[in-house]
């Protein structure tokens, strides 16, 4: 294993702590459940978190911040958050508005976020706790850690929504419905060229030949549709499209969001590349792209690959995401 | 090879359109000449344009903007752009204040924006043209393409400082001034884990053992200092931050800017543990880090490795590294 680490059994402490030294003033850091939160944490409004495993950065930690998410308490890496973690995040964001948990659907997630959702109402039956799934992914239902359809970077988009919502003053209500409004127009799936390798297991999640792909790749290296030789980016980026137009459907007329997410290990040069290729679908299927977002959202560590996520806006959508947002990643 | 391309040798008119197509409101696009510029380009001030080789996205048609860039005119992978880019690119600049060349120091570079320079100014001899070198890379002296020091990722506090300066009207030889100042307060060095692999080359540019690692790295795979075995990350930091520290030399009390720079396929979790590893070395050498970048900014397509750069700060420079700008590469 080639990584820049120390002891591999710290390395989401050891990560955590270089965020959290980064960004001093704008952010606050509890290691001991792995707590990413906003320095100036609103006391008008409902307060929104997040959880997932760790490993998937930016995703989660990495978009704390005035306008999206107001905590993180990721798990180790690729593992949901124990329910101690969620509980004591909720805990610390405990406001007479409510608080907002975003969950995206597999078991484990869903297991100790609703165990924490439970202990923490019955610690204090006055908390209003309001909860969205996020279960963007298409490429299939059920699968390895997951029953239903899997939570991937769609997720990005309920969370900016919901995010710039919280901050004009919208009820715990309504940003549940605006969440799960989000969740409902937005579609997603993904295709790795390569595996990746957590730090504290030492060896790839998967094996894969050095000419093959994985169409319809989970986050965590969950299967896909099939395994499928190498092809060229156009006719990868024709069956996401088509898998992703299809679903919802979106129709001729629709204006959308468009996200080409790589999954870590992929340059920046080919995300854009690609996102060329997908405008000329949009365009094609007559869709107006009206924002798009282009880089490494939610990935999997160092994997090849990239994901293609469609959201369908109307004007309350738009707004939100047109909305302004501090979060820890910047580019100059 | 296993990449996201159609036909490699379109690779880089490819990226570029795509690029294009995500912003067709603030970008305007040459494909004969590689040129990426500003849609609104100001009559008012000196204009700012960067060639490089293609393959270290996002430098450097990604950072043309409002107070970065106002054109880039890339070669091919890993190749100076040919004249006839730059002296087209040039013309394009054409403006009674002057058009700056920011050139990093490879050998086909400068003789490529040399020959370009006296046949621009041959042609219209009132055009002023300024010259920046930018050789930041204390890894070594002289390398495979280059006599004297290689520039890498420390060109973007060049880039961003004269960009600003130039949106605030400053003279093309206050400009040079500033930019030779900047540079020459700033260090980097680079440590690779892999290699990479250019889409129209289709073979990976060096080759490394599976627990070795490449210490002084260049942009190009160009040979360090020396073949390591891997070491645990904070053993590969302290190698990195005492070549830097002790170059300038970077003294206790000194004000300086950071970046972790990733070489394309390293996750953004590594790049944050690193960077807590710096902070902690700045601070006890008396550092005090004003300002820090954590992210892919001058990579080698999917090379796993990064760069550290250290650039030494007065208020004039702090100033502008804290001005505003708007390039296409966004979070959300």
């Amino acid at each position: 294993m080639k990584k820049f680490v120390d002891d591999p059994t710290q390395f989401v402490h050891d990560m955590e702590e270089g965020l959290y030294l980064a960004n001093k003033d704008s952010l606050k850091w509890v290691p001991e459940y792995n707590i990413i939160y906003r320095a100036d944490l609103p006391k008008d409004k409902v307060l929104i978190m997040q959880g997932s495993g760790s490993g998937h950065e930016p995703a989660h930690i990495m978009a704390v911040g005035p306008g999206m998410l107001d905590a993180a308490c990721p798990g180790a890496v690729f593992a949901a958050p124990p329910m101690d973690f969620v509980l004591e995040c909720t805990r610390l964001l405990k406001n007479p508005h409510g608080v907002l948990h975003i969950i995206n659907n597999y078991q484990g997630d869903r297991m100790a976020w609703d165990m924490a959702k439970e202990m923490a109402e019955a610690e204090d039956p006055d908390l209003k706790i309001g909860v969205i799934i996020v279960n963007d992914d298409v490429a299939v239902e059920d699968s390895l850690y997951t029953t239903g359809r899997r939570g991937v970077a769609g997720n990005f988009f309920v969370m900016k929504a919901v995010g710039a919502a919280s901050e004009q003053g919208k009820s715990l209500e309504e940003l549940v419905a605006l969440g799960e409004k989000v969740n409902g127009w937005t579609r997603s799936m993904g295709v790795a060229l390569t595996s990746c390798t957590p730090p504290a297991k030492g060896t790839p999640i998967f094996e894969i030949g050095d000419d093959e792909i994985e169409v319809g790749v989970g986050i965590h290296g969950e299967p896909g549709r099939r395994r499928d030789k190498i092809r060229p980016a156009s006719e990868i980026v024709d069956e996401l499209f088509e898998a992703i137009r299809s679903d919802l459907p979106f129709e001729s007329g629709d204006r959308v969001a468009v996200m080409v997410n790589g999954l870590g290990g992929t340059p920046i040069s080919e995300l854009y590349l690609l996102y060329g290729l997908v405008a000329k679908k949009c365009e094609a299927a007559g869709l107006t792209i009206a924002k798009n977002y282009v880089g490494n959202y939610c990935t999997s560590l160092e994997m090849q690959g990239f994901s293609l996520t469609l959201s369908k806006l109307d004007d309350e959508i738009e707004g939100y995401l047109d909305a302004p947002a501090s979060i820890p990643i910047r580019v100059f």
